[in-house]
């Protein structure tokens, strides 16, 4: 059974701290929420100070209650609660929900002991607790409003569970989402998630039948473990989790930890998280409810291909822009498409995808349907947005079947606005009607088609486990490693160690001009910073004297002479390392020294596979380096791809003894020659 | 007189092509909006197949009339607007507006034909045209309403005026806007721009007193000298633009013959001419709105440093995030303000900027004004936001002088939402008690800041010409220009020149190891390209060897040897260039092969400032390079910025003869040592 099971479906609750005031008037609040549904459940009021409220009986504890009840909704002072909590334990109590603060966030040494009350609770009791710091939750199916605000009466039933940590902002994005079109099942301002938290709730929610999709606000994750369980039955389970979470700049990151006390994971690698497990993660709190309603409408596209029709000119342009920004595919037409709609639109307009039909077509919606229908068919397309605007009131009258018509051809249709509006009851009815979602906004829209592409590339993929560590895996020396690498096409550069300048002389004759020097040493250190490494020597002599030079220099640091093949290619950083909370990942960069200042890199959790590896590499700043570029030659981004992910599996095979590894640079060269793995550094465990 | 005057102004007007059914209904749709103003104007019917319409006298052309008109409504199919318009212009008509399309766009010899005669009206005759291919104008102040839908009669008259040349979106923006609180002085869709263009209506509306902003939506600026001139005239008039271009996604179409070329996209000069002029560019068309709105309130801040004000820790947490993404300067609070707060806010939080109070005072909304009067009267606060929520009916009562107690402060005060919302009657009623902006959005919140920030910043400084050029200007040899660099505090590298491997042996002795070697040529070669630059020899015999073999290789393109002092340090690129529209400007990047590929570059119009200077290079992704970094030391900065200025002030007293100026890379050195103009390429007239 779920561990929210009792939050969410008691059997019976007892307010606790009932009165006409108790918790600024929250007690009464909740009490009138629940009689207007006409109390779905056993309710019970326990208030030591007083024997009626409300024309019912108010009982002192739980002590004297006629049966346990499952959940206890306790609205009395923090420093109160141990003691009355530990009453309901001992009386049967389940769960408890704790609106106060002060459980130990920040630095206060007297809620840090209650909170630790309350652990103790749970340990020897089971009892379990939703909050502290929290605004209470709300379970539709069974008409259940644990929240001190009668706002939330007006919520309508639907698929949608939501799970907020930041309570304040709770019920204003539920009321916004209501107006919008979305519907509820169950919803809780999850607060500092002493005990029960987010990857409780999404259990819940996965496990409820009812609950077809998951929003969140994010201030951080406690569990990450179990965070990602949950996201991971959810992914499978088909139902997506979309996001907004704080913490995208340093500063963000700093205002949350003091908030809540939960701890924000690095922002880069909570992204790769989420690609990892479908989480759609939005930039805003409207993204979130824009994003949501196409997840909404319940179709998952095929592929990513995204296509657009409307028209004005000046959306489309704006579509582009907004599409570049996000990286959204757009789908080609092909011929026969553009062949059938060239007739329909407006002389001199291009057939082509995203389509201005011109102002012309804009008061012939049946014809605008039809265009939308021809591209919603071709072959090429995954998904659609068409053109679209909610009525504002009765008297205005679009046809649904404008759109409707292009959704019954079965892929994911969205109409899109070009900006926000009101959103009426009429304007309600006519989406409805349509049976498509109305997305308000260009920006808005183009990250609902990326997400449900995205998404759906996800779940074709399906989850993807971490692997076996090698049985056998112990610390390589540096000679088993390349071979390692040898047999995985990652050959190093030819090089020789020497002891001496005059024998690095030597040695690099051997190996042929231009020669790349280093010092070398069994610490792991930056030779770069240090002047222990000189390129493009180009005879005996300069690897000669260069040699001596560092030698009087790095006495200290160095064993000996690296004499390596001097290899021209584009340098590439790759690192892979554990997270201490979402786990092994992989990060991709351009190497050399300015990589780290211009953080032009790729993070992905592992494990990965090919398209992963191309993305990475395409999703650069600098991609267009592998291509021709400036007089050089297209890189064998191939070989690199192969090389990231022959080092991903190196990596978790042995992950279990190898902390860490870097090559930097990795060098790529031309198309069909491969790459060599120049600096390679691992930390052993 | 302005230009469009007789469009929003006109004494009388003739609707050419009146019938029932003219211009699908548009004739019809026109006539209903100006007698629904009670006809403000005399309105006359033009159709010489009708005698009578409307219970008027239809009359069959111009000549007819009892009066020259001074505006055409021109409703007629495109083939037909010629002759009609001669038929207007040989009697007395001062301006057509022309709604139909198809006068030479695209590749319509025809159009082009009907396009020529419209332009020999205007030499003619005078005629001025608005459009074609728009949806019409509307003057608020005179209650002409030149637009074929019903729609645009609720439109509140104010203060904005607002130039569209996308028509599609036109109507459905300004409602929107209504209903957000904006009102209207002039406002047009103006097409396609054969005459009349975004120049002329800005002109038109910096000299009409009733206008105080203006909003643009942009697809191409036509006449980029003649819309520089009109934004410098509504930047002295303090009369802000507010502009959502299309186009960001568009790569630079320049020629690729130098890096500045190609890294300038239209949309990097665009974006440098908005900011030397004030104009202020929004993201979204939501977003003109909001940001509008913060400007409509007519206060522009003194300094740029904003605080917010709220009791929600998770927007706290996401307006952190957003000031960072978009680069907001958040005010730092003096301890006396920190001291003043931190007995009014919940216990545990911080009384800092930006403020979360606790959920404790947001149910005490007279604390929460309190609070926000104290971090207003902060002298390092420039500007403010506070949380607020409309009421959505008349049953909620807020209280306005929460608000308005701050307003009176006289700092420019924004009442931020968390997301969009509804916006009604009762809202806007309040909005306007409360006497500030009520902007929608986290992010449009921090947009609308900054704007204002930025706006006084530009206002502060004014506008600058671009100075004279020098009179004796003419073209410089190499060594002249060092000299001019050299008085201004960026020598070369010591350099000699040499005509054969041995001399450049020789020379190289003469400088001092490590050297540079480069190819000496008058043409304009990208030398790294060709291998024709080698860095780091040591000694003479590298000289003498890698001078011989570039020799070999390169016998076609040099004309000798450049050797040179290695200097070691930060890399940058300096750009100077004309852009074909907008004219001198300069770009300042990481110097080195990868920064074309990286972009990451800032661009200016000239001229530009020290403080200019120092935001450019601030503003890199890689500022950070500039501070101590991995060991290395700190740049000298203030060196950089001067050298930038320099470089600037020369390319503009030489503008006449200099096509073109490049300095990559330039080399910075530590704190206090300068920098060294390494390699300087000119392309002279």
């Amino acid at each position: 059974m779920s561990a929210a099971q009792h939050l969410f479906r008691p059997k019976s609750v007892a307010i606790v701290g009932a009165s006409e005031t108790g918790g600024s008037g929250w007690t009464g609040a909740i009490f009138e929420n629940l009689e207007t549904h006409g109390f779905p459940i056993p309710v019970y009021l326990i208030n030591p100070r007083r024997d009626e409220l409300w024309g019912r009986q108010v009982y002192p504890d739980f002590a004297s209650l006629p049966e346990p009840v499952d959940l206890a909704l306790s609205i009395v002072p923090a420093k109160a609660q141990p003691d009355i909590l530990e009453d309901g334990a001992k009386n049967g109590l389940k769960c408890a929900l704790i609106y106060a603060a002060r459980f130990g966030e920040g630095d206060d040494a007297e809620g840090r002991a209650r909170a630790e009350r309350l652990n103790g609770l749970r340990r020897e009791y089971g009892l379990r607790v939703c909050g502290p710091n929290c605004m209470g939750a709300l379970s539709l199916p069974e008409r259940l409003l644990f929240y001190p605000a009668a706002r939330v009466r007006a919520l309508p039933a639907g698929s949608a569970g939501v799970i907020f940590q930041s309570g304040g902002t709770f019920q204003y994005w539920l009321q916004q989402a209501a107006i919008r079109g979305l519907g509820f099942s169950y919803a809780v301002s999850s607060g500092n998630e002493l005990d029960l938290d987010i990857a409780d709730y999404i259990d819940f929610m996965v496990e409820d039948e009812g609950t077809r999709l998951i929003f969140c606000m994010i201030e951080g994750i406690g569990r990450p473990d179990a965070f990602m369980a949950a996201a991971g039955r959810a992914l499978e389970a088909g139902k997506p989790i979309l996001a907004v979470k704080i913490g995208s700049s340093e500063l963000g990151r700093q205002s949350t930890l003091s908030h809540t006390g939960a701890l924000a994971g690095d922002d880069d690698i909570f992204n790769a998280m989420c690609r990892q497990l479908g989480v759609i993660r939005c930039p805003t709190l409207d993204g979130l409810i824009e994003t949501g309603l196409a997840f909404n409408a319940g179709r998952i596209p095929a592929g990513r291909r995204a296509a657009m029709s409307g028209y004005s000119g000046g959306a489309k342009g704006l579509f582009l822009d907004y599409a570049h920004q996000q990286d959204l595919p757009l789908a080609q037409l092909s011929p026969e498409t553009s062949a059938a709609i060239a007739p329909l639109i407006d002389v001199g307009l291009a057939p082509e995808n995203p389509l201005d039909t011109g102002a012309g077509v804009a008061g012939r919606q049946n014809v605008f349907s039809q265009i939308s229908q021809i591209m919603a068919g071709d072959d090429g397309v995954d998904l659609i947005c068409m053109q679209g605007q909610l009525p504002l009131s009765e008297t205005e009258t679009p046809d649904p079947e404008t759109f409707a018509a292009v959704a019954r051809l079965g892929k994911p249709v969205i109409a899109h606005g070009r900006m926000a509006q009101n959103v009426t009851e009429a304007g309600r009815a006519f989406q409805e009607a349509a049976g498509v979602p109305f997305v308000l906004g260009l920006p808005e829209t183009v990250h609902a088609l990326k997400a449900l592409g995205d998404y759906g590339q996800v779940r074709r993929r399906g989850l993807r486990p971490l692997g076996a560590v090698d049985a056998n895996a112990t610390r390589l020396d540096s000679g088993a490693l390349q071979d390692l690498l040898g047999a995985r096409q990652i050959p190093p550069p030819k090089s020789a160690f020497a002891e001496t300048p005059d024998e690095a002389a030597v040695r690099a004759r051997e190996i042929g001009f231009p020669i790349a020097l280093k010092i070398h040493s069994t610490q792991p250190l930056h030779k770069t910073e240090l002047g222990g490494v000189k390129l493009h020597l180009l005879d005996e002599n300069a690897v000669r004297q260069e040699a001596a030079s560092m030698g009087e220099r790095l006495e200290a640091e160095m064993e000996g002479f690296l004499v390596q093949e001097q290899v021209e290619g584009l340098e590439l950083l790759v690192g892979l390392r554990r997270d201490a909370q979402y786990g092994p990942f992989v990060v991709v960069g351009l190497g050399g020294v300015q990589v780290e200042a211009i953080r032009d890199v790729a993070f992905r959790l592992l494990p990965i596979d090919a398209e992963d590896g191309m993305d990475m590499l395409s999703g650069l700043r600098a991609s267009r380096l592998f291509g021709e570029f400036r007089g050089r030659p297209p890189r064998d981004m191939k070989a690199a791809v192969n090389a990231i992910l022959a080092f991903s599996e190196i990596y978790l095979a042995y992950r279990d003894v190898l902390e860490d590894m870097e090559i930097n640079p990795l060098i790529v060269l031309g198309e069909g020659e491969g790459v060599r793995a120049v600096d390679l550094r691992t930390v052993w465990r």
